[in-house]
């Protein structure tokens, strides 16, 4: 038996997420029955973690277990030939049969694009968030700089019961520009679901003066899930990498 | 009488081009529908040339004339909250009443984006050509500074008569790379249908060894259709700016 890992992108405008559920169109599922056809039965595909609806990946990762004869580089070209063209195989590598794609994950890194200008943009629209007001990136960045290390994430979770284990580690984060693009790059060991997008709403938030950078570090420590920003819509944010 | 200018940003990926025609969806079509709307009266919105479908803009321009007492800011505005994503009118302007978006034009610009790297991409698809096998920019980059000057673009044209003025002049030309993607920029007094969309295609032949630089020269002075390359395909092609 082998186990080979996947480096995934793709667009998620039009899917509903990345895992499968009955009825609607899935990355995962639509990977899954790719490489069924492929390998001529069916096969699960563990991705390193969900991402939502409208959520994009440029280096989202996943095994899968197969007892295939072709190589991994045959495989990888007749994915990337039956899968639409909004998702890619970037990399496909035979690793250590028991390497798991969730589990072995050490850092992930999210980033979420704003796109500050005046009027909107023929281009961008689906892969960043339309700001036209002016945002305080330096507040925001006092403000990011809080959430850094290891903390209590339960006012930034959708968590529905207070005893879920929601204290995660974030490795580091910044907020870099080019041009009238934003980017907010957050990685970490682990997040909560939504955790990334209710991060950035609550820096939009800073950026837009009506919450001081202090409070982020108040709104850890109240675990109120009232207190944090709104979550920011998916179509900003990119799975950028899984390091394993 | 107001004349009104504007500058136009779209994804042409959706579009049958810019040109109105009847019974199909165009950019100058949704453009003068949405400016009926605000200004209560049919509209005829004069480009600074077409694009074929497909075809993006940056900076597309094109008139208007009208007698509306709003400013053109508040114009702008109402139009932008109308159109469709994909459309966005990012400057308008009130110009000289004679102002002519087309025959008022001193140059335009046009770029044409190659991806280059061995998978596609799930982000570039509708906004660059995949190309992945290599390509040899400087035998491309040779053969693009034959095209600059004036000369007579029969050869590179649609045009059924020979007796069409197919003279035309480049005033500059350049291939720019930045990571995988590739960026052919041409710049001229004026442009024959598909012409640029040509000299891409041969370009790429140049690229793929199989034309050598030289030959465009020859392909010039023949002036026979059959000998340039094809045509590139329209998703990688986008009009820059328009200099008046």
């Amino acid at each position: 038996m082998r186990t080979i890992k996947l480096t995934i992108e793709y667009d998620g405008t039009l899917y509903h997420g990345w895992q499968v559920q009955p009825g609607l169109v899935t990355i995962q599922g639509v990977v899954q029955d790719c490489l069924a056809r492929i390998l001529g039965h069916p096969v699960y595909v563990q991705g390193a973690g969900r991402t939502d609806a409208g959520v994009h990946a440029i280096g989202q990762t996943a095994h899968f277990r197969c007892e295939s004869k072709h190589s991994s580089a045959v495989i990888m070209r007749a994915l990337n030939a039956l899968l639409p063209d909004d998702i890619v195989i970037r990399q496909a590598e035979d690793v250590h049969p028991s390497f798991h794609a969730q589990f072995d994950a050490k850092e992930k890194e999210y980033r979420y694009y704003l796109l500050c200008q005046p009027e909107r943009s023929a281009f961008f629209r689906r892969y960043a968030l339309f700001v036209p007001t002016p945002l305080d990136l330096d507040q925001m960045r006092n403000a990011l700089a809080r959430i850094v290390g290891t903390h209590d994430f339960f006012s930034f979770s959708t968590a529905g019961d207070e005893r879920e284990n929601t204290v995660r580690t974030i490795t580091s984060a910044d907020i870099g520009q080019e041009g009238h693009l934003v980017a907010i790059t957050v990685r970490g060991e682990g997040f909560l679901h939504k955790m990334v997008r209710r991060i950035v709403g609550t820096l939009l938030e800073v950026g837009r003066g009506r919450m001081v950078a202090d409070q982020i570090t108040q709104i850890l420590q109240a675990r109120d899930k009232r207190l944090a920003g709104p979550s920011a819509p998916p179509h900003g944010l990119f799975l950028m990498s899984v390091r394993y």
